[in-house]
């Protein structure tokens, strides 16, 4: 059903010109004709600039796209932006379907790019002649294979050039350059293991916006979650109504960020994309009709994004009443998680008698575990040290039972990661030993920055989400006992 | 004044016992005779164990503390709590005037922990013949000298065996063991630039607890930063009154991580140290009457040590009136930074008409900027660049204009580090330029993870903290602006 929608040839074209390729490399042109070739893109690539002779990368530059002979899809603009008109009318003249513009100065610098806006309103006949993709935009990005592999490809229309990338169930639709440049390219390197599919940036979103990149994800089947920075809404009606199809979808979430909550905020996104001032009402009651996950950050976002990334690959099932339990070796960790949990609207339920039970049997005596459902772990370590018991072995033991417990429907955990008590975690062990669960995991890794790099990403490997914070873990359970209430409502 | 209070033996003793002691390198015994010796401990070490012959470290075990020659100031416990007692009643024979006490299973275990206690507090006769460290506590740290440097030393009475660590102005005193271990170490290796003086593990305070760690850290002039994890208050008005005397002190702050603010919390504090629970009010009352920077977690604790401990390090004044500058090449970044500014309470005021002429200069025609305090750099980045002008020429003059901007207080910055853009930030440079400034400066650094790392420990040197996330930078500046409303108060 995508292969129709419109943005299908942005995401997936089989031929774009860049307008205003570069031989030198310190210029954005260059870098974008770099970052479509050193990734393997599969469509064709031509080369445009009327002061450009010769060759890159083996291909010919072109004057003009009307020099071109075989059919173009798509063109990248990396030009000036008062240049855009002119070379707005050889590209539908040439037949070429969308335009990703990059240069900024229109809606967002006042009356001269008002003018400019206008000028490519009447040349392209309100958008009916050619569709347009920003403009002030930092491109769009597909991600085929990992780049770490022999089918290493995708499509990098950006012109920070993207080397590390693993393919996975994230997209992003963003009105913040950034997040298809410098802030996705540290969040990618700093979390290798998270898997994207595309970002999308739309900038002041002129023609195509938010909408109909939406229309086309909710779509897709490779996309899971959808994460948006918006600093305007297009459409607000269109806007829940989407939010609304999604809501009824057992595979997909959505998250925002929105930008300019407050007066300040709003100022900012006048300069930024020209989006007007909304009212902060009417913000909120988009949001809340919406039902999707509201995050206040793109650190925020992309933790979110990450967790029902992980969530959706190991096929977790939802808390549908936000009750999880916490296995710790620290009772400081554990009363500030327990004073979270609470701050976040969940729960450390009583554990069942059964699963009381069996932890009393691990626990020493003198030290009895709690009835509900922080399980301070150490005594029961020490006691095995002393019976001559692997800890590994009551670790599974407490495992087990906690994740059978029906009062349970997520669990937390603190690990302490270092060399010294390496014996004391098997963590290859354990993350295997728990994957197969139903309930989602999440782990707290404390320790040498080494040895917590390393577990992160074994955990990763078995889709088992880890943070750095106590509170990062407490605020990502909870927005999935928020995305069972989205889902649930009708 | 410190060398005549009773922590003085504590934090700097010249010769001390452990009782306990193992050849067996999987015990706590041995961990912490290894944590004394490889970290070059400058008092005496004596080695207490009734079962072991022979030697460690060349040191001689003995069978009772009784049966060493010389004085002993103080010793540490790493024995089952059964045996305290009896142990105890030697040490006083012994003249042994503080015991540092590891185990657990006192108040926190109910009634038969509290027959011990009482055991104890008969023994002692109220504590009067020999002072208390702990119970159920991980011990006490003193760095004397880094680490990585022939000066390398400290006092490391846990059994967590410490091995990298720079010496600095943050103390931390905790009723969480793992602040002394796992989880420092966790920091510590996660931020090498951090630099601590003591960390004391006070466990169930039978005895010494908050307050007298207080007085002398309050006293010790190489302390700055006191970080402090509570879960009771053992004596609220002494509390109260040592925080509004460091309210008087220009190079001091308090922070705090109360445990136990939800009945959750105060349910898992009960089994942990065995504090009951207090009225949610009378803990708003306190901290409020204190005076203090409050943290929701030791993630937070942490990163407000480490702002406080560069802020005095550097010299830096505190911003009376929260009014800070952004300077970012992200106008989404822009966004909700100023978001988050209003959320919390701060403000991006407008420019003072000089800087605002500077900027004017600096920025193309199409695109000026902004007259409230959110410098979108990039522009002024691109019209150099079309103009030959090297860019951190341009940057500088901006870092100028802004820091010489009376209506601005403190800055904050995004800086984008990656291979690809190298020339574009000379840190080394920017650092140097803006050091001299009595502004606080913050950065928020993205780009490829090496290159983030690579960055951050330069701006450490020049004691300039920076953020994993734009939430975090506007919160620790947030806590400088609520400091500065602290000392202010009568």
């Amino acid at each position: 059903m995508t292969e129709n929608h419109i943005i299908e040839m942005f995401l997936h074209p089989k031929s774009v010109a860049v307008i205003g390729a570069s031989k030198n490399p310190l210029k954005g042109g260059y870098r974008i004709v770099t970052n479509l070739i050193s990734n393997n893109f599969k469509g064709r690539v031509y080369l445009v600039n009327p002061n450009t002779e010769g060759e890159l990368y083996k291909l010919k530059f072109h004057k003009s796209v009307l020099d071109i002979k075989e059919e173009v899809e798509i063109a990248i603009f990396y030009v000036p932006n008062h240049t855009i008109p002119e070379l707005l009318k050889e590209c539908i003249q040439k037949g070429i379907k969308g335009a990703i513009i990059e240069a900024s100065g229109f809606e967002e610098v006042g009356e001269k790019g008002m003018v400019l806006k206008d000028r490519i309103l009447d040349i392209t006949q309100n958008f009916s002649r050619i569709r347009i993709v920003g403009p002030n935009c930092m491109g769009l990005s597909t991600i085929e294979g990992d780049s770490d592999t022999e089918n290493k490809s995708g499509f990098f229309s950006g012109f920070g050039v993207f080397s590390k990338y693993k393919r996975g169930n994230i997209a992003i639709i963003s009105q913040s350059g950034m997040l298809n440049g410098g802030y996705l390219m540290h969040e990618i390197t700093q979390h290798p293991e998270m898997g994207l599919r595309y970002s999308c940036s739309i900038g002041n979103k002129m023609d195509i916006g938010e909408i109909e990149f939406m229309e086309y994800l909710i779509e897709d089947p490779t996309v899971n979650v959808i994460a948006l920075y918006l600093e305007s809404f297009k459409n607000p009606r269109k806007f829940i109504y989407l939010c609304n199809l999604v809501r009824k979808l057992p595979n997909k979430t959505i998250i925002l960020v929105k930008g300019g909550l407050t007066p300040l905020g709003q100022k900012a996104t006048l300069s930024h994309t020209g989006s007007l001032a909304e009212d902060a009402n009417l913000i909120k009651a988009i949001i809340k009709q919406s039902g999707i996950i509201q995050a206040n950050s793109f650190y925020e976002m992309f933790q979110y994004a990450q967790t029902f990334s992980m969530f959706y690959n190991s096929k977790k099932k939802l808390p549908k009443e936000g009750k999880a339990a916490f296995i710790a070796g620290s009772g400081g960790a554990g009363t500030i998680t327990a004073d979270l949990t609470m701050k976040y609207g969940l729960k450390f339920p009583e554990f069942s008698n059964e699963t009381y039970k069996i932890l009393i049997d691990v626990f020493p005596e003198w030290m009895p575990p709690n009835r509900f459902a922080f399980v301070d772990i150490w005594p029961a370590m020490e006691k095995a040290m002393m019976n001559k018991i692997k800890p590994d072995v009551i670790m599974k033991k407490v495992y087990e039972a906690v994740l059978n417990d029906p009062e349970i429907e997520g669990l937390f955990n603190m690990m302490f990661c270092s060399r010294q008590f390496k014996a004391m975690n098997d963590f290859e062990d354990i993350a295997k030993s728990v994957q197969a669960t139903d309930k989602p995991i999440f782990f707290w890794l404390i320790g040498e920055a080494k040895e917590v790099k390393k577990t992160s990403n074994l955990l990763a490997k078995y889709n088992i989400p880890n943070f750095p914070s106590l509170e990062d873990m407490v605020k990502n359970f909870r927005v999935l006992f928020q995305e069972s209430m989205n889902k649930q409502r009708k």
